[in-house]
C-alpha cells in the first residue's frame, strides 16, 4: 500500500512587511490577501486538491496564541481540518517546529506516512504543476530521500535563497540531487543565478518519509529533536512543556537538517509561486486596472496609476494624483506609502515598535472579525 | 462721534478644494485648518481685534442650513456675536448678501454706521498690519469712498483677480483710487503684474458707510436691491423670503458696484494674508517641520518630505517613503493626493458627486463634533 500523505503547514510566522494588514499577532497568514479565504485557509484546500489526502489528516504548528485564529479559520473551512493543532509555546524557529510535527505524525501514523510541509503564507498561481511536483516528490520520499520543491526563479530577487541543481538521481527523470544551499545572495550574484539557469529559489516545501526526516534529526540534530521529545513528554503533542521547549535550539530547517543531509532530493517547479513578502508583491500578482491599480473595497481613484488601494468596509479611500503608492486602511490605522520602499516601511515600524504602538504587534479583535467578513 | 463699524462677515461660500475636510454642506469657514478655532471664529475674533467694535454687533450673511453652524460657532466663542445672523434661503452671490446686509445695518444701527465686509475664509498672519489699513479705511469710507483692500502680492497667482492702483486720493497719503480691476490672468499676465508693483490681489473685504453703499445700489445696480428689499418684506431680516429671493440677479458685489463706482478707494496692505484655496497653500503657510512635513494628530511619518497630513482622532496615519503628498482622514473618508495636483483632486471630487457620493456634500454630525473637539 502507498502511505499516507500529511500535510503539515507552518503557522507560526510573524512579520510586519505587510503592516498594518499583517501584525506580530495577526500575521500574514490570516489575512485574506487574494481571495475571499485567508493564506491559511488557501493553503489547507491547496494540500486537499494537490496530493489524494483528506482534512482530517491536514496538521498545523502554530505558536501560542495564533493557535486560537489557526483553529477559527481552519473550523470555518473544515472541521476535520481543525484536529491535528500543534502549539509551540515560543518560536525556536522550523527546525523545532518541523520535528515537532514529525514526532506527532510518527505516533499517529507510523513511520511511514509522507509529511508534506508547507508554509502557510505563500501564494500559488499554478495548482496542476505543483501536484504534479508533488506526485514525485511522494515517490523519491517513499524512497528515503528528503524532498525540497525549487522554483524556477523569474526574476533576480535578492530575498530568497537559492538552491544550485545537481545532476538527475539515478531511477528518476525530473528529480535531482542537491549541488548546494547559497544564502539570499546580492543583485549581482542573483542576476548571474538567473543567468546560470541551474540555481532555484528554496520554497520552504518539503516532502519526506516520517521516519526518514526522524533519523536524519537523529545523525545530524540529535540535540533538537531530544529537547523536543522532552518537551513532548512534559506536555503532550498539541502543547508541549513551556520551559522545556524554550531550551531547544533555534536552527532553522534547511540549516540543521537539510545541507547536512546526503539525502536531498530537489524537484524544480514552475507553480507562478510568491511569498508575498511585500506590498510590492501583492500588487505585482495581483490583478490589475488599466491603470496599472489594484483596489479592493471602497476607494475611488482619479490619475493615479500602479497603486495598491485596500479600503475598509467603513470609510472611503479616495485617491488623487498619486504614483505607485499604497494605501492600506484596516480601520485602526491607514498606511500610506512608496509601494517599492521597503526601507521606508521597515523605518516606520521600527518607529512605532520604539514609541510601543500596539498597532504593531496586535489587531483588536473587531477589526480581526470584520476582516473576515469583509476583505474579498 | 466717530461712526460705529460693524463687521458683515459672508458666510455662505461653499467649496470642495480642500475635500474631504470641507464639504458642501460643511465648508472650510468651519473648519478648524490653522488654530484651535475655525476659521470663522479666527474671523470673527480678529473684526474684534483690528477695530473698535464689539462683538454684540458682528453680522453674518449665511447661506441656509449652513447657519446652525454659524450659530453653534459663533456662541461658543461668545454669545453676543451670534445675534445677527442673516440667512439667505438660496445662493445669490455677494451683491445680494451684502445688500441684504447693508439694508439690515441701516435698519438697525443707521446710514452712517461703516460697514467692515470680510470673507469668512481667509488666513491673516499679520494683524496688526490689518488693523493699520482698516483705521485708514475706516477714515475713506467715512468721506464717502468706497473702500477695497489690496494686497501686496508675493507671487505671480493666476488664481486671485487683481486691482492695479490708481494715484493717491486727494487729502489721503496712503489711500488710492482703483486704475482697474482685473480678471485672473494667466501665468505670464501674472508675472508682468508682479513686476508692474501696481497691481494688487483683490481680497474681497471692503469698508463703506451704510448709507453709501446703498446709494451706490440705486445708481449701479436698483434692481438688486429693490428685490432684496422685497425679499426682506416679504420675510424678515433675519429670512428673506426664499421664493422672492431665489429671483434675485447674481453677481458678484466687484462688478455690481466697485468696478462701476466712481467714489472706490483701494489701501494696500500687507498682512500675509492667504485665502486658503487648497491643500498645497495650507501646507505652504503651516508651521513646517524639519522634513518640510505639515503633521497634525495621531501620525508617523518616516522617510517622507513635503508632506500635509491631518489624522483623524480614533486612528493612526502611517506614512513611509512619501513625498509631497497630502493625507487627510476626516473620519468617513481618507484622501490621499499629490500636494500639488488640484486638478486631480478636482476631477475625484467630480467623480464622487457624479455617482452621487453622500461624502461630497455632507459631513456626518457625529464627525461634526467631532473634529470641533479634537483638531487643534
Amino acid at each position: 500500500m502507498s502511505h499516507p500523505i500529511i500535510p503539515v503547514i507552518l503557522c507560526g510566522g510573524s512579520g510586519t512587511r505587510l503592516w498594518p494588514a499583517s501584525r506580530e499577532k495577526y500575521p500574514k497568514q490570516f489575512l485574506s490577501l487574494l481571495s475571499e479565504r485567508s493564506l491559511l485557509q488557501d493553503t489547507a484546500r491547496r494540500s486537499l486538491r494537490t496530493t489524494a489526502t483528506t482534512a482530517d489528516k491536514i496538521i498545523t504548528v502554530t505558536l501560542g496564541d495564533l493557535s486560537q485564529h489557526v483553529a477559527g479559520q481552519l473550523a470555518a473551512l473544515d472541521v476535520a481540518a481543525a484536529r491535528h493543532i500543534l502549539c509551540e509555546p515560543s518560536a525556536r524557529n522550523t527546525a523545532a517546529a518541523i520535528a515537532l510535527a514529525a514526532c506527532h505524525v510518527e505516533a499517529v501514523y507510523g513511520p511511514n506516512a509522507i509529511m508534506l510541509v508547507l508554509p502557510s503564507d505563500h501564494h500559488i498561481g499554478n495548482e496542476s504543476e505543483l501536484a504534479k511536483a508533488y506526485a514525485l516528490g511522494a515517490e523519491a520520499a517513499a524512497k528515503d530521500y528528503l524532498v525540497t520543491f525549487g522554483i524556477t526563479p523569474t526574476r533576480p530577487e535578492t530575498g530568497y535563497g537559492y538552491i544550485k541543481l545537481g545532476n538527475t538521481l539515478e531511477g528518476f527523470t525530473a528529480t535531482h540531487s542537491a549541488a548546494a544551499f547559497v544564502e539570499k545572495p546580492n543583485l549581482p550574484t542573483a542576476q548571474s543565478y538567473v543567468a546560470d539557469g541551474s540555481y532555484l529559489w528554496n520554497s520552504g516545501m518539503f516532502m519526506y518519509r516520517t521516519g526518514k526526516v526522524l533519523a536524519e534529526y537523529e545523525t545530524h540534530s540529535p540535540a533538537i529533536l531530544a529537547a523536543v521529545r522532552k518537551a513532548m513528554r512534559a506536555g503532550d503533542n498539541y502543547k508541549p512543556d513551556a520551559a522545556t521547549y524554550a531550551a531547544i535550539p533555534s536552527e532553522p530547517f534547511d540549516k540543521a537538517i537539510m545541507e547536512r543531509s546526503h539525502a536531498v532530493a530537489v524537484i524544480p517547479v514552475q507553480p507562478d509561486w510568491s511569498d508575498i513578502g511585500s506590498w510590492e508583491s501583492l500588487w505585482e500578482i495581483s490583478q490589475r486596472n488599466e491603470q496599472q491599480n489594484v483596489v479592493q473595497g471602497n476607494a475611488a481613484l482619479a490619475n493615479s496609476t500602479g497603486c495598491l488601494v485596500m479600503a475598509h468596509s467603513s470609510r472611503l479611500i479616495a485617491c488623487a494624483g498619486l504614483k505607485n503608492t499604497v494605501v492600506v486602511d484596516t480601520g485602526d490605522a491607514v498606511l500610506v506609502a512608496d509601494r517599492s520602499d521597503q526601507d521606508a516601511l521597515r523605518a516606520l515600524v521600527a518607529q512605532l515598535k520604539k514609541a510601543n504602538d500596539p498597532r504593531v504587534s496586535e489587531l483588536p479583535e473587531s477589526l480581526i472579525m470584520e476582516q473576515l467578513r469583509t476583505t474579498e
